[in-house]
């Protein structure tokens, strides 16, 4: 395969918008196009997530409509869904088609537009990911299956609450220093831990919210990119999957998922976690960033939750975790997380991240989780 | 890019069926995979096509599930929605994958069910693939969005009703020597015409019916495939789309979309019109076989609907067109459509397909549209 690069990143305010997931898409998209100097015309293919339009929006066949808000209507054009991780998908996707020599620019993002439907529609929404016969009929909703995996790690680990909570507070402090982000507001121990119940023993601010947002990134060619201001090198870019039904797993405190995508994407880069300086992962639960943590290989398993309650994955810290606040604080715009996720790593990676830099970063990983932890993609960056 | 060849092929029979569209996928890929001579164990990745599953059944992120069903829930998995087009894009980036190294054996197909649900619901669901904001309010379903392409082709050409009834004639015909088609009874030319107007100049025979159904292929690289019994080569397989709005668009009567995704695979093997000897293309309406007959360059402008009259598109005619029976007889489970399509060419390269074999084809082309023409797929395939 040729070498990719990324080569332009934007990224919308992430929070609650009164514009269609296309039109949150376009502002993105333009921005990305002016990061990389390139116009609209010089996109020869467009990847695209989404995951909930035909829900929230009554809308299917996104890419089309994509593509045509941004005016370049001809380019041809594909919507990746893969729940939570459509655009990292759509990510991994389009470096096939860069690499395969199929095309020198593609524009790869994603939109989600859910805060124009009431809560509890988004959640049902939501569990569509889950299995339609045997887990949604028994009410079987995203809290509930990762309430399972903290019930699990905490039995097997000894994973406190107080251990989440810590990756909350961490999240919502980084968040304080991304001005795009959902939450700019620190939050304590304490107010996590005496924060409602959602599903024991997950409590409100141990959830990520529901967003509005779009995202996207421009990949290159070697030779398109090394034109470019700053590439930042695509140094792997790998998926795997699980069963789908929760009661197929055989061990909820870890997702084998994770696990098997890292050791891919490793392998491919000839890297390991032990390279790693900066990490954007799906924290789409608190406790899901612990078991994130653990499934790549940045600590040991099960103590992932020691890693956050001791500050090792603050800015600062020896393997900082989710510096732009994450899914927890920046928020989780489902069908734009993937390609936000990678534009703060391309960000951290060429030192323009401000007040949330991560010193001396060379290389960052991305991990995006879909569903109940049944679809994983794991990538890796490099600079020069 | 390294050569590609589809090894395995598998279709259920389409029509009503009472399992969910995982498990019509199941069996297509069952077959798929016997035919091609691997066990699931061999498959590397799975890319999947499903369009309405959110709506009709409740389901989401669809690649995992249908990788469960299939056992082999760890392959990398991804569902393609490009409306129509589903699971045809889902087969270019899978070309896309073993093109460029990544993989050796990638499982493509795609799955619908839709007759669990009413008429009203699906036309609605269908009509996601229009634009939420400006054509589904105002009412702007498929069979208005066709019948508008059929009055601009009735005013600039001439075209008549009883052309577009003798494609639905023709495509019946076929039908009847396709065990899996979901009508397999031949119709008359008064038939069609004194059907009952679904959109004037569009009557009931002139659209294709709703349908459950699964499909699948097996793709290989050249080195997997030249251990295979019967593989037939993939020769291009092209994307192309156009403006999401039907107003946005210039002349009803064609649709760029397919002369530039037929342009772009003439170019990438080598061939032109003239080489190709059967075809299977999107004949959702009869009015859009006959635009599609003229956009891949089978036709003139303006002569598709003579062509069809004339007998030219018929098995036995000088090209021939749906030997399957098309969307309009076989069926149109939108998500296994494009998969289905390759399935018949495959069939029809390897001489396997008994009364509707067109007599010594060599090389074939699928055309498949998606939603408001905005999304068209266009790929080629020789033996050798």
């Amino acid at each position: 395969m040729r070498r990719v690069a990324v080569i332009g990143v934007g990224v919308t305010k992430f929070g609650r918008h009164e514009r269609s997931s296309a039109e949150l898409f376009a502002e993105a998209a333009g921005d990305a196009l002016a990061d990389a100097g390139l116009p609209p015309s010089a996109v020869q293919a467009l990847y695209y997530g989404n995951v909930v339009g035909g829900e929230t929006e009554k809308q299917l066949h996104t890419g089309p409509q994509a593509a045509s808000v941004l005016g370049i209507p001809t380019v041809p054009t594909t919507r990746f869904e893969t729940a939570c991780a459509s655009s990292h998908a759509a990510f991994r996707h389009a470096v096939m088609e860069i690499g395969s020599g199929v095309s020198d620019v593609v524009l790869v993002g994603g939109a989600e537009r859910v805060l124009n439907v009431t809560t509890e529609e988004s959640t049902e929404y939501f569990a569509y990911a889950s299995d339609a016969q045997w887990e949604q009929t028994l009410g079987l909703t995203f809290p509930g299956v990762f309430a399972l995996v903290a019930r699990a790690h905490m039995a097997k680990y000894g994973t406190t609450e107080a251990q989440m909570a810590a990756v909350a507070v961490k999240n919502h402090k980084h968040g304080t220093r991304n001005p795009k982000a959902q939450f700019q507001k620190e939050i304590t121990l304490d107010q996590v831990l005496k924060s409602p119940m959602v599903a024991d023993p997950l409590k409100l601010y141990d959830c990520c919210p529901f967003t509005d947002g779009g995202a996207a990134v421009v990949l290159a060619s070697e030779e398109v990119a090394r034109k470019a201001r700053r590439p930042i090198w695509v140094l792997a870019s790998a998926a795997a999957s699980d069963w789908m039904l929760i009661g197929d797993k055989r061990d909820l405190s870890r997702v084998p998922a994770t696990e098997r995508a890292a050791a891919s994407a490793y392998r491919q880069a000839g890297l390991g976690p032990q390279d790693v300086n900066v990490v954007e992962l799906h924290d789409c639960f608190t406790i899901a960033e612990i078991v994130a943590t653990e499934g790549l290989g940045l600590f040991e398993p099960g103590t992932g939750g020691i890693a956050a309650e001791k500050g090792w994955t603050s800015v600062g810290g020896k393997m900082p975790v989710n510096p732009s606040g994450g899914l927890k604080a920046k928020g989780h715009p489902i069908g734009a997380t993937g390609a936000a996720q990678i534009a703060e790593i391309v960000t951290q990676l060429r030192e323009d991240a401000g007040p949330r830099q991560v010193d001396g970063a060379r290389v960052g990983l991305t991990h995006t989780l879909g569903g109940n932890t049944a679809t994983v993609l794991v990538s890796l960056f490099g600079r020069e």
